[in-house]
């Protein structure tokens, strides 16, 4: 028994099996497969190892993104001389990856709780008849006391009084001393799979370089200063236009990694583009251009309280982290090498369709390659076999 | 040399070698190994290429959300009208992807900084010395003093006084006219590696459409506009409820495309539900429910400074964008066809191990299959081929 | 035509072709092949279906996180005492996944829009001519008026007047007491392809049990409360110098689940890592530390805007959340086993060279593997077998 398994172990070790093949001389089918079966190695080698880095695993980063903006805006509105900081200007505070630069706004102050009649053209009435008391009507100001009030054919609502007249925008833009405001990006990534952690402020990137230096795609690529002017001009925007009626920026800070390489070069890159769209250039009929929302401060004034309520048009900036990072793992090439060994039988498939049903002496060819086990059929082998064994005794 | 060089390369493009092959006619082996091979090209092409598209590459987009709430909020509490505007019950209020929309509250109005009881019932104390001074409670309202107030037998603190008295949460809500709110989502993407930037506000969407849509899942699937009733009720919630004490729902923005076919089919998705759960529903003993924060109002009343404290009930709306974009593309598509040609070659060795050692002919099976390079054993082929050539003599 | 076709399917289906081999008995070959093999086999086993389950399909979550501080903050400052509770502190105060606890301030009060000279040692000046009227700088705090103020040799600037002055930053941190504030996540995670939705409160985290606990990594790993002081020592920070410049820590909550077995076993584990850096540990030259942002309260008073403006210093908390979901997948199980079939063909191709060009037998088995298709070269078949057919006489 023990002596049975010693054998067929052996017989497993000391045996190997290799496949028998034929060997056909033929310049048709040869060129052609050989052909096929270079073009297979170059795909795998040329497209899936290098092109498409087949070789390396691949991961994304968990990041994380603090923004601080800087630069004092100045609006002067019939005399009234103002100062705008970084707190009044950017919604909201803290310095999140999203949030809003104001460049333009309609300021409706010393609202309070009352009765008016909603703005001229908007919400019209005839008679009493036409505002329903108690209702709410959505693009209205507030609930309908159901009277019609004369002066201006308006029904009167009960809403913060007197209610936005926001009918004209500001043209040019309050705040166009933003276009020199600046926007400082710190962004953190790590790639778990790769252990790996990078900061945008990477080496030579020093505290005297920020200082001085402000973003620019040839010269200064690595600035994690950018002027707001910039941003817009580099996403295609014209400033005046989207500061007017606002829009959104997506900033998309790209951190493409080879790990195979030092860890220095993994340098992000910085790309602007617009979110929604400029309206200038947009179809006229589309139907939401422009970025703005309705902000208020409240307050209390001889013990009323009162609001001062801002449309705010501003630029919307998304900082949008995209990362991928390789670096060679077993894994992916071995899945490689083998899906390309699969490929490489796929050629042969074709190969042998193509010698076996097309060639001229195809039932030779058949006759060569498969050898059948009824008697039914000659074998191929024998047959073969004695011609040639006669040939070689010439 | 050269000729020899000349004459490797003539081998090796005008030979071909295929393999030598056993045609075993044996219908049982025959029959069983054809289904199974059968079995797995079905598989390659029905599971692997038709159903889950192994043919295609894919890709998730970088997105970005705008929302814009519309609508207006009436309430009357003690005879007091209020008018809620979406200045007042939005937050934050710049129109990000995740916010909340009050929809009930509870007002302290003019807390001061000073020294008063803790609620009754919480933070009790029988004499001074349970109430250490100088120590904060984690669940107290501030500071402890040290004294034991005899009216309310709670611990005096040093806190915002009053201190807020959260037992009872207004019900009915207070904002039960939030149902008739509406909600505006802008979202845009785009899939980086296919080039192609979509907007929900797909072609035939226009200004004239949204002024008078409200989305609904069958009549109107595409519009962008949701009153705040309908989210509530398609994510599976009892508005009454969770305006109540508040609640979280998820509205993912599913885009689903396929750039096989033309662009305009690639259509957003919205699908809503509920993420922290219905107390209702939920087991009572389960932790937490509901949704509300704690929002505070500064304001100076005679040099005095004052804060207004709300206790917002509200549903918070999360904006998911989920992306799957699919195209053609040669690398899945020949990494599919290899593994294929792969597991077609698993089913050839099952099929082998039947013939070798299952039939009953194997013995006879195995001699056909192997050549021996020892002469131990006699050869096969030679044997066969002698009695074949016999039977083919007759 | 009928019974051709009726031939044919019977031919395909009754007819099973198997490659012939070779059986090379060579103790060299044969252990070398077998063991290559071997290993072939065992990494498809070992590496890619036990060690990185490659028999499972992957899916990430859709996750929805609610958070919630609790605590009370104690300020003295010049003998003003002061409590800070959450809508004291927390920026901003609905509960999302990344926010800022403050703990430490610098606080201007009563500014007003007005004329006053910069800082000094800002934006110094020696004459007017220095101060280029209408001007607005980068770094200073308005527009300036072209007059150099004499008493501190700074241009003066309209501004909220008086202009902060953080050069000193209070320490300790006014807000130390901040350590043993706690803050509750909530999250809920939903795996769209597997259908699964789990929540950080698993089963037997109730009511009770939250009431009690603090998060601990070893002794309360599921508690989803927790201590702030906790999070910033587990971070690898000193507490009392994040709260004094303020820093950014990334709460990762980390779903790592196997659908493969119970569903009950899919439980978070929370990891805790800074994200911009500790001041003291970090080279000095690095550009940027700390962590902080303006935020201002605006009020009148006597009908005069002002307001109050804080610099905050705080700990910001990213809430970020990690899936990965595995579960049995027919897919990529095939998709693996077909590379690792394709695999095990290399191993052939490698043995097969070193058979073919390595061994001293070399021609001898080139001339059984192989059989020629031109007359030029001895069928080794016929000639092999002739002489095996004696040695069989024998």
């Amino acid at each position: 028994m023990k002596s049975q398994i010693t054998n067929a172990l052996a017989d497993f070790f000391f045996e190997y099996e290799t496949p028998r093949q034929v060997l056909v001389r033929n310049s048709k089918v040869g060129v052609v497969c050989r052909l096929i079966q270079l073009g297979v190695v170059a795909y795998i080698i040329g497209w899936v190892f290098i092109y498409e880095k087949g070789y390396q695993s691949t991961d994304t980063a968990v990041s994380s993104v603090f923004t601080k903006m800087k630069g004092v805006g100045y609006t002067s509105v019939n005399g009234y001389e103002r100062i705008w900081d970084v707190a009044d200007y950017v919604f909201p505070p803290q310095g999140d990856s999203s949030f809003v630069v104001m460049t333009n706004y309609i300021v409706t102050e010393g609202q309070t709780l009352g009765k008016c009649p909603e703005l001229k053209g908007k919400n019209n009435c005839s008679s009493d008849a036409d505002c329903e008391g108690g209702n709410l009507k959505r693009t209205g100001h507030g609930q309908m006391t159901g009277v019609c009030v004369n002066t201006t054919k308006t029904c009167e609502v009960l809403a913060w009084c007197p209610v936005e007249d926001d009918t004209i925008i500001p043209d040019p833009p309050l705040l166009m001393s933003a276009e020199n405001y600046t926007l400082f990006i710190k962004n953190s990534i790590t790639f778990p799979l790769f252990d790996v952690t990078r900061s945008n402020l990477v080496d030579g990137i020093d505290a005297a370089y920020i200082n001085k230096c402000y973003h620019d795609p040839k010269d200064d690529p690595l600035c994690p200063i950018f002027r707001l002017g910039d941003i817009v001009r580099l996403s295609g925007f014209d400033f005046e236009t989207i500061a007017r009626v606002g829009g959104a920026i997506g900033i998309v800070v790209d951190w493409t990694c080879n790990f195979d390489v030092a860890v220095k070069h993994c340098i992000p890159k910085y790309n602007f583009h617009g979110l929604y769209g400029n309206p200038e250039e947009k179809d006229k009929t589309k139907a939401s251009v422009g970025y703005n929302f309705r902000y208020a401060r409240h307050y209390f004034e001889d013990k009323v309280q009162k609001r001062t309520l801002l449309k705010v048009f501003g630029i919307r900036l998304d900082i949008i982290v995209q990362s991928l990072a390789r670096k060679f793992d077993i894994i992916p090439t071995l899945m490689a090498i083998g899906s390309g060994v699969g490929i490489f039988g796929v050629a042969t498939v074709v190969c042998d369709l193509m010698l076996l049903y097309l060639l001229p002496k195809r039932e030779f060819y058949k006759n060569m390659k498969f050898k059948h086990t009824d008697s039914h059929v000659p074998d191929p082998d024998s047959e073969a076999g004695s011609v040639e064994t006669e040939a070689s005794k010439k």
